[in-house]
């Protein structure tokens, strides 16, 4: 028999001034959370304004891989928000810190199946990423003769969303891990899908993660979250103990598993992919503390 | 304790003539086997057209599912071998095959991630395939406001390997698996990788497989290899004992796995992926009954 789980608790005039005095920061996933596809939701600016009016340390961590932190602060001032590059945990610098904290050697290469975000932050770290966009239009001849070569001074291969994912990159990827010795397989994150536009969801990092681990045999080493990888770089830099921490995420699987994991207090809104009845659906297993329509509804329950 | 391995034994002059006798029929896999990428192995023609002679029956059993039985006969005749359609069970024939025997409606379309011969079997079956080449240079755009449409009478997606696997394949198999009610995800193999040219592996199908698993977060029904789903046609039609054929295959875990599972004697031949070492390495758990380098030397060590 299981043990009964904890069930998720409403938001509410009454529990939400005890949680918000017990908090010292706030770890907001950005997609569902933040903006959707292009669009802000309704109410983040002054949400955020009366956090940081009260002295709350705000932290974005997101597992979507396809920009830079640099590319994420243009994107946050350019929904007029205005936060700075190191209030920003994207699992494009998560792969990169990972490398640097391994004593990663530079003098060997990163093959990366993904996008400019995760060259950028690698370049920013001192290493020299192979492949991502630049091999997006690249084709493969399966001809009689024909070998494919690939660079053998490749350590690592970096996996994350690829929306220009083709055979050529596989290949590539799939003999650096096979063939160079000691090649890590590192994967941004394994997402299933996301809301790549805002009408509907798409492949994602797990989907090109999930064709890696079909061709290599092997499992990888996943940053972003739900792993703890990133809690290390946030408890280094805000000295903060994780129970005063509340992570906001719209995924149970990665937002709220990833709290979970790191001993934050969780808080899960219902403006992304999860609705009320997933949540609250026998199946699932995993249950936030608090629960709520959009993170704007702290200013109203606190009355303000 | 797990129970001491039987290992396997070398083919001998002195252990192949009761093999031989025993036998009806040879199960034979195609690549590693008979050919590699184009090119015959040594000693094939003279090793078939002797088995007939002896009056055993010859079956052709293939993952790999880029032709049709059609296609594969063709094959055989351009490398001079005298094989009929019906000695052949591709894995594209048996996915149209497991609709059929599982009475899926004709009205129901099918959505392939794979090449020509799963949508040539199709046909042949009475079903419509979509997708599959024709979608092989489809982009998609990842834009607001734009809706990806699928085809809401898809009520199956077949996974096979696909080197021009793209996005718009990902998502449009993704989206019929994740949103169709009731549609079916069916694999024709999980082989990691292939000698898709002669010089060197490529990712197999489990690599298009994995990525589904990936962005569905649901695990396929296999057909080809090792699963015995092939097996039921194969004992429909020759109604011979299983103890008296003999699977003989280059791959352990799809090959001999699946002589294993069926049944049948199991012949490993280090022609194609597999090498001794790798045969007689202690983390190997699957052990043939009879190992040898190729097909042909069933005739010499028979005196032939």
């Amino acid at each position: 028999m299981s043990s009964p789980k904890r069930l998720a608790q409403l938001l509410s005039a009454h529990n939400t001034r005890p949680l918000f005095d017990s908090l010292e920061a706030f770890l907001f996933d950005c997609d569902g959370v933040i903006w959707k596809g292009d669009k802000l939701i309704h109410g983040v600016p002054q949400t955020l304004d009366f956090l940081r009016s009260k002295g709350k340390k705000l932290v974005f961590v997101t597992n979507n891989s396809t920009k830079s932190r640099r590319q994420y602060a243009i994107k946050f001032q350019s929904l007029g928000l205005s936060v700075t590059e190191d209030e920003i945990f994207s699992s494009s610098f998560a792969a990169a810190m990972y490398l640097k904290v391994n004593n990663f050697p530079q003098q060997n290469k990163v093959y990366v199946i993904g996008g400019e975000g995760i060259i950028e932050e690698l370049q920013l770290a001192g290493y020299t990423g192979l492949g991502g966009p630049e091999d997006g239009e690249k084709r493969v001849q399966l001809k009689s003769n024909f070998l494919f070569e690939h660079d053998k001074t490749v350590g690592a291969v970096v996996v994350g969303l690829d929306p220009d994912i083709n055979y050529y990159k596989l290949q590539y990827g799939t003999l650096c891990i096979r063939e160079n010795p000691g090649c890590l397989f590192i994967a941004t994150n394994r997402d299933a899908v996301g809301h790549m536009t805002d009408l509907q969801e798409w492949p994602g990092a797990g989907c090109m993660v999930g064709a890696m681990c079909g061709s290599t045999e092997k499992e990888p080493i996943v940053v972003g979250k739900p792993s703890t990888f990133m809690m290390e770089f946030l408890l280094k830099k805000f000295q903060i103990d994780t129970s005063k921490m509340c992570m906001v995420g719209d995924r149970l699987d990665t937002d709220i598993l990833f709290g979970h994991n790191a001993g934050c207090k969780t808080l899960l809104v219902l403006s992304g992919v999860t609705t009320q009845s997933t949540l609250q659906d026998p199946s699932n297993n995993i249950q936030p503390d608090y629960y709520t329509s959009k993170i704007s509804d702290i200013l109203e329950l606190l009355g303000q």
